[in-house]
């Protein structure tokens, strides 16, 4: 059967007056207008007419439309309605609970609810840390946004927003066993989103925050990290960072530098641009260069966004100032995370020989791989359609898994490097090449490198409260 | 097998050196001190040792304590750990996060996250009542405490109140397929329980209240009925209400009154007095009268408790005063919430004939049934080990699947009523006697009927904002 490869599903409810209409001709049209019929399924039959779901495949949406208005047209046929897969997985969302012991009489009852329960509740009365033994707290991180800058929708506000924090529960528990809720909060306050999340703590091992837009994300975080003893991650800053510091690692390798030799253009100095920097600065990249639309960030100016001024000060040590045509002259990396198009071959041309080139600006890179392929060392983009995607779902299953089996306090850089170079190395040297620095999302490997060189670095660096059994010396 | 039903199981985890001690010696010093070996599990073995797992039932804790301390005495014995199985059921929580639909390849992957996911989120922006459609808002309750009055342990605060709710999430999801989320807050301010819940609210379609403090939980939860459009249900005061009137209703079947005729005392007016008072105003009840420890609640007194005003001027219409012993004189029902012992046999007997007695304090009732038992007509208790035990459980797994199943906008009084009614109604007028009011919390029919019976009071007051396809009339 032929079959659009990643095409689009859809599923249309037809309902036919079988002597007015005869199904051929409704086979007609879907082919015409570029459907592939894939499954046919009968819903409800009477004397004269049927109900049935026909499945079609198209490349794209637009063939959708003129099969549906084209099946209008003609006599006979009522469309019930038109669904297509995605919709259809999302119907009543994507995740729900599981009892991990049935309840099966009252014994078991009393034992998991009352009276028995007590004592549990009890014992964490008398020694707390026993949440992280009895209760869900061991296992569970919770997924949080405002809604304010889901994906590239913009400010689509809490309801519209959890489909994306579902996908992201769906993602931790089926790549790191890590059980996940998703809560959109129904406020863009940040003193209303500190204390709310503050307050809703106690179940959770770990808070993952999830486009919240910047400038608020910093405080956010910041402020959070100061004031619970639980991991809080903003993955569209740090997921970003790890992975993409993942990638460079391995970049780097391919086109034969060192990373304390580089000099480095981040473009777009926001959520994602500002940990990216962090990240590099912790592992030792002595030049980093900020450019943002007001040009090339120095310090001595003032800024009005005061990460801004944060960030001058702490990069760019030659004080280069202008656009990014003019830093780019001889720079060994570029680091796009702003927007499609600003990035041009003549900049590239300008960089150091065998540059790297991640352009991640979604949907539209900075400048299109194919445009640079002949003069680039490495390209990578945020896209699953070319090679070397920088996908932060490679990083916060694993970072969140080894956090827990530790009980860390916080994530913090030495994790986050550990996690880079656990990635980076999943890739062996006779794999990598200038189209596979990075690897898959459906790597099982992963995961247990991340968990495994995590925890190390949370033992070393103070912040894991439990020694997992296996990291134990004696 | 000789085997103590509903005794306590303790697991001992032993390290025996074997030429040292015999098997023997060991369960005989267990069968000594009231304990029955159920099991044993060899765990590991050495050249001259070994590991094992000796599973214990004894009827009380002071018996393990005694085996425990006897053991350790023993030469070539190290009691490793002790455990029982109520901690094991309880090791890393109860529930777990499980996918709809499995992330199987890429294709999955970009239907349930980026860059798919994108249309779902639209389609919400644009109608957010989609959210019901394509969200798990359609199925989950959050289940909320602050911890401040958890079973009969007082304020044990929100991590030691965690078992508790997650014994609640498994019997939503067990007996009614509900999904449910425990969350335990970090606050005991009332105005911070309410914006918290108020801003968590997007990914639920209702919200269960539980074990909060009186009075606080009645301003709590108005606030939140007034600005939120799911249901916000306090377990503690309705479910009680609900579970006790559908008790009260076969009751008076089997004493043969009429609710409208039956003078009522309701001792203890606290969070459950007061709503059960609710429902039975509600009900069509002409004379309650409330006792509390300042005696008998009478209008044109005035209370520092503001709820106790509002309860005088709505209740004991003949405005009797004084004690308990003063106002139970001719009283057809005793609805006990307060605490342990407080009715006495001559209370009982001053009532009018055949008494119905509902003595729910925990864990000791307001009389113990054996000494009235020759002269009520009908005794109820909180207890599984007493007939007729009015246990919340019946209630509020099936009201929020009613609740979810109609997208109801609250739970008002006639939804409640009407669970009631279709709790009692499981019990058949054949099986219907002084001894079974009110079904098994097992009973699957008893699901099934609150949802009918309260999506119908929905649909019927107004309250419903979808109508499930089995109620629509055409």
């Amino acid at each position: 059967m032929k079959q659009t490869i990643g095409g689009k599903t859809t599923i249309l409810r037809l309902e036919l007056k079988t002597e007015i209409i005869h199904f051929g001709q409704l086979i007609t049209v879907i082919t015409e207008n570029g459907g592939d019929v894939i499954a046919i399924d009968v819903i409800q039959t009477g004397a004269d007419w049927t109900v049935r779901d026909i499945t079609v495949i198209t490349s794209e949406q637009s063939q959708v439309d003129a099969i549906v208005s084209r099946i209008k047209d003609l006599n006979g046929v009522r469309v019930v309605h038109v669904s297509d897969r995605t919709f259809l997985l999302h119907l009543g969302g994507k995740i729900e609970t599981k009892l991990k012991v049935p309840i099966q009489n009252r014994d078991d009852l009393s034992r998991v609810y009352t009276p028995d329960v007590a004592r549990v509740c009890m014992a964490i009365h008398e020694k707390p840390e026993n949440a992280y033994k009895l209760t869900i707290k061991r296992n569970t991180v919770a997924v949080v946004s405002d809604g304010s800058a889901v994906l590239g929708l913009g400010n689509i506000g809490p309801h519209a927003a959890m489909p994306v924090m579902e996908g992201k529960a769906m993602l931790f528990k089926q790549l790191a066993d890590v059980d996940a809720f998703p809560l959109c909060l129904d406020t863009q306050s940040v003193d209303e989103i500190v204390s709310t999340i503050k307050q809703l703590a106690p179940a959770f091992g770990g808070i993952n925050l999830e486009d919240i837009s910047s400038p608020r994300c910093f405080e956010i975080e910041e402020r959070l990290r100061e004031e619970l003893d639980i991991p809080v991650f903003h993955d569209d800053q740090h997921g970003t960072a790890v992975v993409l510091f993942a990638g460079l690692i391995n970049a780097l390798k391919v086109v034969g530098k060192s990373i304390r030799d580089v000099k480095i253009v981040v473009c777009g100095v926001g959520a994602a641009g500002i940990a990216c920097t962090k990240i590099l600065l912790a592992a030792g990249v002595k030049e980093v260069i900020g450019v943002d639309r007001e040009g090339t960030l120095v310090s001595g100016v003032t800024y009005s966004n005061d990460v801004w001024n944060w960030y001058a000060q702490h990069t760019n040590p030659n004080r280069m100032s202008g656009s990014l045509s003019d830093v780019i002259e001889g720079a060994d990396v570029f680091i796009g995370l702003s927007s499609g198009g600003v990035l041009k071959r003549a900049d590239v041309e300008r960089m150091a020989p065998r540059p790297v080139v991640f352009v991640m600006a979604n949907p539209t890179p900075e400048i299109h791989p194919d445009e640079i392929e002949d003069i680039a060392g490495v390209i990578a983009t945020g896209r699953s359609d070319f090679p070397n995607q920088i996908n932060n779902v490679l990083c916060f299953p694993g970072i969140f898994r080894a956090a827990l089996d530790c009980q860390a306090r916080t994530i913090n850089e030495e994790m986050k490097i550990a996690a880079s170079q656990a990635i980076a190395s999943v890739v062996t040297p006779q794999e990598l090449n200038k189209l596979y620095i990075i690897p898959s999302v459906f790597n099982q490997e992963v995961v247990r490198r991340i968990r495994k060189a995590v925890i190390e670095a949370a033992i070393e660096s103070g912040a894991a409260r439990r020694i997992p059994r296996e990291f134990r010396t004696n």
